[in-house]
């Protein structure tokens, strides 16, 4: 057999901002301790859309053309060297963290702030890490989690925004019988719905500014879903006591919503952050006087195995988020319809 | 309007071991902030059991007769001075628990140790608080938790049980994708499991010595359920590493069972004991190398809103573990099927 | 004996921005359960100060007069009925803090977050509740904590601003031998890096505008105190790593102080607000990216027993923070040289 | 320069139960990434004192001679390759503590737990790690922690055992201001005393069954330290309220301390097991009852860092804890001496 040096996928290429493009890449193949995964189906992520829309968000910004996409599953198509436990065509999700593993936080178990990280599609160092919108990529052996034929590559594509909530939601501590706000609906405010209600939260309510997202959130669990469009005061009930609810997961990176939920959380309650966005301006003696702690929450790590295994065993479902699937060749068309939340939730690009 | 001093309800009272009898009693009108509730369902715990058996456990001991009987559900039939919030009929759970509201321990959150306690069918103290396995019932307006007219009063009569499994995993800190062991499968360890699952536990593996229980505890979503008396080293594969349970929980008060789970729990693993007993040969080194935690948990406090909540929206289903409803006449009988492991799991009895 | 109805003290009363003035007050005698203090010490608080020069701060505003002060010490001089444990001349430091005893964060050991809180010297709620300069006050006993004989009044009285530190400490967690930035080196400031050397602090680094209180940090033990109105760039050094203090005390309420934490904060670290003040713009990325955590801090309750114990067991030595003690009648005086960051760290009034 | 494939050392080696000798070891030169100390001071541990009186403890035997020793303090001989910021002369303490790195236990924050440790002078693994009870020792650089000039070698030897002590503290979360019981007043006993104080405890008790060491308790600021074989019920009023000590750390690995401590913990109290030891009888309802918590705590890891760093800058003074220092050609009578507690408390080796 004659190995090839390298090989070529068709992928998708953000270069500036509504400068997308299918190209050719070249693939090295599998080298040891790698495999090769053949994508079917990639999440697009919020950061995805800030890379098309804007060419970045904060400080991070596109120096180079970049390949999209760590929201991946796909099917094993080769095995590198020293690799066992996985065999060809097993479905994978693909988990897009790759840790250093030898420096002070990732020996702290805190490999998410790893000092040298390679998270896929992100822009934060350069040259850039390219990211998995492609028909196959290369990735460590433990990048890439079974999951049981049973589970559709869908539901698999849904493992790392889940796992960005679950490790949210591992930021707030127990939230067992607890009430909890989320703000914002888009797919990780829907998410964390999901996962305050897998991790035992006695009430949810949802609040946002569009109607769509706030209708799925009642259709997958939310006790309530207020439009703060158009009842601003939906949350003023909340407010009695010093505030009623324990915690707030703070999904949509808007000043508003973060100041909205100040008043309506108890004393020493928590909001968790886990929206991006510029600044807020927060009232010291607000934080002071009801002595709130915000904290906020970044990727994931053991996470994404919980993930894999809550839609593997049917501990959550994430199918009602997933709104369409889009050839490759349409993705300019799927990230239009991602970055429109009247009609979309979640918008998955397929391949091949 | 006369209103009698007094008035006659028929009650199970322990006199001795074996020596329980149906009798009337007493019951005084409702007082200032008081209810009457008339009890449909109560459910026969692991403490009534002692006290029919043996007399009380450890140090705890029958001194006088008394009503047994704390997992109690039914429709409110008279509303006491200045209570607002209940109307006759309503469906309540009845929370056994009555703290004082101002020891050090009731203003440190942690009412569940108070210095002057008044649990229901309790010998702790002497005179000895009296049960509520009776026609009729007078308790504190707070006690009585409205529960939702779709909601049946035998479920409803779970949540006491299900309210100190909630406090058992909360004492466990967050369980979010977590590998759990439940030793024993009695009410409370299958409660237990059910408990874990809600609070978004990864992967639950019981044990026990029984066949029925444990095909029980498969059917409500262990993922694994060994006997141990029939295969003794079912764990054994989870000692690997270390232990590989992040956390156990002990439900049966066996010395074996404490001992099983040790070797299999994690370093730093927490062993959260719920189950009475009497004691067990603890080896110190085992417990220093690996860093374990024991913790005690006893009763509630906020759970059993939470259980009330959890039980009236469908987040958890109960009815799996109902056994049998023997009326009170039968309470001997019933009390004798709830001591036999293999043909019960939960008894209830129900009045009038 | 002839019981007086009631008596007259003078005491400080606000009246508007700059307006203090000593004035004379009506006096009850000491109920059931109270004692009358005479007071001897009573620190000047940056609360005070607000009062004094700003009419208050944020929502909080005089609309009457009120007496000022909440740092007190003195001797017992009237016991009311019912009161153990206290005999006149006994010397005590008096909690300003007297919050409802039943609401339900008083019954989850929150009392510093009461609904009905009492709390010396402050316009939060109208009536206001005067405050304790005064030649003499009228408390509950459990308010009027003893001190040895030993302990001089003048320490005493610095009890309630370590408690406030002792608290913020307590919401860091343990400090045991991590590095602790200190933004802000007032009395509160310099009572954080005691209380943090206290509480097992390995290093400590203290900011601040203006040089006098920047060696007074130096003096009592903090391991560098850097002048960042001199040397912008003093913490440069500490972002390296993505930051080097795991837990920042903000003491002055300055925007400035908090972004500057921010970049020097460990992922994950810690940022306790204890300064009150205005708004900051919050760089909500910033928080989200390094999973920064920010915890408000008010008050304290089990904190003062402690302060008084640390005080008078010599395990904190705060004297070198008193920098003049006047008499009532300069009141006027003192306050303007409290309000003077470069003569002043502590001022007392004293009475009589 | 000529360099030698090796070289020899007198080091004391443990060949069986008292059979303790003073021979010669070869000595490799420092590798890459290491250091030669030249060893000034070896603390005796109770761990040698188990090899040298039993040959061992628990399931933890001897199966070849050893060098003893882990409390190591001394200055630096030899550069290897590739080793940056130390110099020969420097004063280090040697951290005798050698985790893999990579298991996952290290890169959960938790090398005290590795898979793969190698722990100087330990029979737990086969060969045994050989110890520093030795003129020289070779180790990796980042195991050689420099301390100031101005410190003495022998406080230097004690940064092992304090480190113990403060991974105990560091168990038990936050100490400030808390009633703080320690059983056993032997070297890590007294060494938890003052970790404890350094770490914010506001009370401290010490039991001990000989006067020795309790005297020593005293003189190092304990509040009280009760003799329980001359006054067994000494801890009686402690059981007052259901217990009044916060946190227990149990430091002799006795059955009877640890029942003792039992009953005057505080609900939801804390015993930090320290101590190694055999079986104790536990009762289990009443680790239920008061929902006690036990947790292990077996050596450290980051602790030790700041272990050198307390007594460097004197945050600590463990040196009224040495009572003796005996040349290594007197390694027996040392044993010995450290094996009297009525005449010792920690007994050092000197080398060269």
């Amino acid at each position: 057999m004659t190995v090839q040096a390298s090989d070529e996928v068709r992928a998708a290429v953000i270069h500036a901002p509504r400068d997308l493009r299918v190209e050719r890449r070249a693939l090295s193949p599998a080298g040891p301790g790698q495999v090769a995964v053949k994508i079917t189906n990639g999440g697009i992520c919020g950061s995805d859309l800030h890379y098309y829309l804007h060419g970045g968000f904060g400080t991070v910004r596109l120096k180079e053309p970049m390949v999209l996409g760590h929201e991946l599953a796909g099917t094993v198509s080769e095995i590198g060297a020293g690799v066992s436990g996985l065999s060809p065509g097993q479905k994978v999700a693909v988990n897009p963290s790759l840790p250093c593993g030898h420096c002070r936080y990732c020996l702290a178990g805190l490999p998410q702030q790893c000092l040298d990280m390679r998270f896929y599609g992100s822009a934060m160092r350069t040259p850039h890490v390219q990211g998995g919108f492609a028909e196959r990529i290369v990735c460590m052996a433990a990048q890439a989690v079974p999951i049981p034929d049973h589970v559709s590559l869908e539901q698999a594509a849904f493992a790392e925004p889940l796992a960005v909530c679950l490790h949210a939601v591992s930021r707030a501590g127990s939230l067992l019988g607890k009430r909890i706000l989320v703000t914002g609906s888009g797919p990780i405010g829907l998410l964390l719905v999901i996962a305050a209600r897998r991790a035992g939260a006695g009430e949810i309510i949802v609040t946002d500014i569009r109607e769509a997202p706030l209708a799925k959130a009642r259709a997958i669990g939310a006790d309530h879903a207020f439009n703060l469009s158009a009842d601003p005061d939906a949350l003023a009930p909340y407010a009695a006591n010093k505030g009623e609810f324990d915690v707030a997961f703070e999904a949509s990176g808007s000043p508003a919503a973060i100041l909205a939920a100040l008043p309506v959380l108890r004393p020493q309650g928590v909001l968790v952050q886990v929206g991006q966005g510029g600044e807020v301006a927060l009232p010291i003696s607000g934080l002071v006087g009801k002595e709130i702690e915000m904290r906020g929450s970044f990727r994931f790590h053991p996470e994404f195995a919980t993930a894999v295994r809550f839609i593997s065993e049917g501990l959550v479902d994430v199918t009602p988020l997933l709104s369409a699937i889009l050839p490759l060749e349409r993705a300019v068309e799927a990230f239009d319809l991602a970055a429109d939340k009247d009609r979309s939730i979640k918008v998955q690009l397929s391949f091949g």
